[in-house]
């Protein structure tokens, strides 16, 4: 453990990790408690809502802002008051030191160039990925006309038929926008029910009306027929009338209807999962969908985790609201749980690297 | 009981009181829901933001936006969306139906000016108001010298020496912006530690070496002196190095040093209230320092109180954090428990005033 401190390239006060909404807004307050954040960007800089063309529903915009244009304002804000955002990608992160009996801070934090820092306190806010289904022909064909972001990739069939595979807003969200492009657009819910916005299914029933959108009811997708050279050619769809379709096609209910679908792209709005493969080797505490579990409650500590030391933030944590304004509050909160949880232990004269126990011989 | 539901001049699905940022983000998400809120103003139209006048840490605007046009920004977006916002001032909340054995929606909501209306589901956004001290002068002079606002009231005092009670962003905040006008701004604190943000006690630190402020630690107000007519004439003070002089003091303490300062204006930065009067009728749980006890917890529903279709968000339930960004975060967390909560009634058709049970005979 000895050679992991010394190898580290910098020791970090406060790690952020994740530059989506909770990430930033965690980097403006951390700034402004000069805890000089590093903040360590991951593999899809900016977060979901880079991926959204209008973000209607951020309060302070009355006419909207675009998902990249509130995601730039807010680096630019971080970085005014003193954020360091880096392009780096952590792989793991490992508790060096012990707090009251439990391994947390200081961490070891690896990236995946081979750098390792080290920090008193680590915010995650790494938030979660595009969800895929795992059927026939997804991997072959994801981004040669599968996709998990219309606003990125839809423009590229335009004149298609398209398929949206989801029954939430982000579905809604997308079908309405891969109207502009398609030729119809359909969409696959498994139940006869979406559990988006009213908002967003009014204004795709809207659609509905007006020919764009047909919604194909208790219907799911089986397999993508196509290559990466031609793009999708079809798609092969169950359907029944009490919902699940591919449960009961898979039980072998013979009243399940099969068909076939002609269309250009396929785009899967079908939910996240949390990012927390990195966080392994701290122990911190996931629930049964992979979504750390912070103190919640009420009072200060609220995204605390049971790893002292180690704070969580987003749509990382959040398994319900998710919601850019959410995670921008959780952010906050986070960064200052973080600078309360520093200014203590720094008072107690426990803080850094060198306050870490020693490991016991042998221990590497 | 009767009476008061025919009295009611209208039945609305969604009562939100309070237009700060909470309940205009509450605004914001419901009318995109549907829910057609009508929102009341209350006696602090705007909340405390519209005091501030500059806001540097809410998200998504690098170079800081007015507090007054943040609001209104978001008043626009609510109302874009279909909110409802009103003048009135809610003076009494009554459950008049009872949901799984306990009182609650809907609601009988009685205005200052006698209207009165039922609503199906209710967001208490009402925010905290101004603390005082209740020390001799206070209420005389309040508003003629003494102020719970810096922002609004500093520049009638150019000139003066002026005196700023707390040791909080507020207090820091207050005192630098007086810096502009006052000859010096002494930070009365009754601790020898600033409990602000480090950004903050940066800045007055500064502000201190510049000379422009000068800081009385472990020092409390015990008397303003002075009339309506002349203003403010001088304060009385007491001081001891273990700070909390003013409890010494009235314990009998003789190694209490008292003192007089003149200065010509005063501002109390001592923190908040929250606005719940209204609500004691629903019986909902209030903590010590009177906040509303909301859910918390993971996942739907934290923003639920234990008064069914009774819900709280902003600084009238956040007793720590009470941060513009985590007031939105709440507002739109409310909205979307509302939202579920109206769906699931109304799915299971016990909706509105018909649907709440007859009250017992002689019952008023």
């Amino acid at each position: 453990m000895t050679e992991n401190v010394e190898e580290a390239v910098e020791h970090r006060r406060l790690i952020i990790a994740g530059t989506g909404i909770a990430g930033l807004t965690a980097a403006i307050y951390a700034g402004r408690s000069n805890n000089e954040p590093l903040v360590l960007e991951g593999d899809e800089p900016g977060g979901q809502l880079t991926l959204t063309t209008e973000v209607d529903n951020y309060p302070g915009f009355p006419e909207g802002i675009s998902g990249p244009e509130l995601v730039n304002n807010m680096k630019e804000q971080a970085q005014r008051f003193g954020a360091e955002l880096d392009h780096g990608i952590v792989v793991d992160v490992t508790p060096l030191g012990e707090v009251d009996g439990t391994d947390g801070s200081p961490f070891r934090v690896e990236m995946r160039d081979g750098d390792v820092y080290t920090c008193d306190a680590f915010i995650a806010a790494s938030g979660a990925s595009a969800r895929t289904l795992g059927v026939p022909g997804e991997d072959e064909l994801m981004g040669y006309g599968l996709s998990t972001c219309a606003t990125c990739d839809g423009a590229f069939f335009r004149g298609e038929d398209m398929l949206v595979v989801g029954g939430g807003d982000a579905a809604m969200e997308e079908a309405n926008f891969l109207t502009k492009f398609a030729d119809t657009v359909y969409i696959a819910h498994r139940r006869d029910e979406f559990r988006a916005e009213d908002y967003w299914i009014d204004r795709i029933m809207d659609k509905v009306d007006d020919g764009d959108v047909e919604i194909l009811w208790n219907t799911e997708l089986t397999e993508i027929h196509g290559d990466p050279d031609e793009g999708i050619d079809h798609a092969s769809l169950v359907r029944h009338p009490d919902g699940h379709p591919k449960e009961k096609f898979e039980a072998g209910d013979d009243s399940v209807e099969t068909f076939e679908m002609d269309v250009g792209a396929v785009f899967y709005a079908i939910g996240h999962t949390p990012n927390t493969d990195y966080l392994d080797d701290t122990g911190v505490e996931l629930d049964d969908e992979g979504y750390i579990i912070t103190e919640g409650g009420r009072g200060g500590g609220q995204t605390a985790t049971g790893v002292p030391g180690l704070f969580g933030a987003g749509d990382v944590v959040d398994h319900h609201y998710q919601q850019a304004v959410t995670a921008a509050g959780m952010g906050s909160e986070a960064a200052l749980d973080a600078d309360d949880w520093l200014e203590q232990r720094e008072r107690a004269g426990e803080l850094g690297v060198d306050a870490a126990p020693e490991p016991a011989a042998g221990d590497d």
